[in-house]
């Protein structure tokens, strides 16, 4: 659920180094922890707001490049809108859910409160437990009832405000690290001028010293072990950190954009493999249901 | 509109003369007014009410038998659900208008009383012209507006009530012709025990004798000039024209249900040369919102 929704945060904005240490990498090892993994670009979800149709498009296939840059254990990266069957059963499954249930679930209230004005995309897309428990009391059993990993996120901070997250569209260009900064941007122009919180001891305590805990979190944890008793100011070490980092990340997301055909034909491989996957159950559940 | 939402309430009872008489005679005869018209099996509308599945299926079979048993000039005829694009684009336009702007709609509200508490899916399936213009507002012309063809069908009451519809689930089993029903029930059961009335004079006058116009409405046009002049004791001739209308109807029926093969094989051609239609649009649509 986490995972859909920030993906379809991202599709709003460009890729940023702290969406990507924050997430995009604990998705990928995620990976080794379980047989079979499978991440979907949501653009369906994204358009349940409004959105740029070229700067959509662009930040798709951005998000594809991000998720690729490493090798994935063969696993389909399907974009959602390539698989109809995602439609196809949102449709069903929203047939069996009353607005006024609806209306009273938390994160409607929350969404729709922040929002002003919810549309109606967005009321369907929000409760997958729900409706999985729904469709198996009528039906019988189907759905597996889907565990939130909502603590898996890393959550890296703004470097100019560590009390709020980095984000592409932060207006203060000082407070993010972008996937494809140069290195001496890295270095220079961001890290080097993070907020500190006054001291220059190194420490991981979010709360009293939130701007040098989110240096600590951008770097890797193998290496916080090295730099303990070092001073904030040779913590700027954490720059190179980033810059080791983030270099073949940048470099394979740029190879990838440059090849759009090739990025285009391994979305379609991953929403083949996914319809595959997909299409026995929509079977099941078109039978279920009454469907000829 | 009005056709998707008969066409829903026909699957969830089976099809009685009336629902014939009433509609799907005029939908075939508007064939033959339209270059190319296309009839859709609504059965994923007709889930935003609680449906039996067996009856559901069975239902959906006899609903396309019944519209094939006249030649159809090769119109296609899909089942709503076999054609993926429907499920898909009804996401997409979901996502283009409010949840107020929807209660707002005069056609959810009356909905929405009756029912007492509207199904997630009823929100989203009664707002095509909406739909169609906020669409073109945004991305430029693609949806023609839906004109409403309200008023092209009769009204078939009951038999029994002739201030109701004729409804295969009216509780008064006598209330109602089945295309399924024998020469002799129609004759002796349903049509001679007719509410006529208190009058024994042949007349059209839905206001002050709506038992004795229903009775001409269900005679065919042609003979309602012979009829006049009749009293209603010889109306009851009216049995004898609903036979004789109905008859080849019913056979044709009977032989269409009794090769389900043949009947899913020309549905699955239908869905066919239908998604041949709707692909382009669909991905006219997609590139407009931004998808890849």
């Amino acid at each position: 659920m986490t995972t859909a929704s920030q993906s379809a945060n991202w599709l709003r904005t460009n890729t940023s180094a702290g969406n990507y240490l924050g997430a995009l990498e604990s998705w990928v090892s995620l990976q080794s922890q379980y047989p079979s993994v499978l991440y979907s670009i949501v653009d369906l979800h994204s358009i349940t707001q409004s959105q740029d149709p070229a700067l959509l498009r662009v930040n798709i296939l951005d998000m594809a490049a991000g998720l690729w840059h490493r090798p994935r254990d063969n696993n389909p990266l399907p974009i959602q809108s390539q698989v109809s069957e995602h439609a196809e059963l949102s449709w069903v499954l929203g047939c069996f859910i009353s607005m006024t249930r609806l209306r009273h679930l938390p994160q409607w209230k929350m969404k729709s409160k922040q929002k002003n004005e919810g549309r109606v995309g967005l009321y369907t897309c929000r409760l997958q437990i729900d409706l999985a428990r729904i469709f198996n009391n009528t039906y019988g059993d189907l759905f597996p009832e889907p565990p939130a990993l909502l603590s898996s996120t890393r959550k890296v901070k703004s470097l100019r405000d560590p009390s709020s997250k980095m984000s592409k569209s932060d207006p203060q260009k000082m407070a993010t690290v972008n996937l494809t900064d140069s290195p001496d941007d890295i270095v220079l122009k961001r890290i080097c001028r993070t907020i500190t919180d006054f001291t220059s001891k190194v420490t991981f305590d979010p709360e009293a010293c939130p701007g040098v805990s989110n240096l600590v979190l951008m770097h890797a944890e193998e290496t916080v072990g090295q730099a303990k008793g070092l001073d904030t100011g040779k913590y700027k070490l954490v720059a190179e950190a980033v810059v080791q980092r983030l270099t073949p990340i940048r470099e394979e997301i740029e190879r990838l954009r440059g090849d759009r055909g090739h990025l285009e034909r391994l979305l379609a491989q991953g929403a083949h493999r996914t319809r595959e996957l997909a299409a026995p159950i929509l079977k099941e559940v078109r039978h279920r249901v009454g469907f000829c």
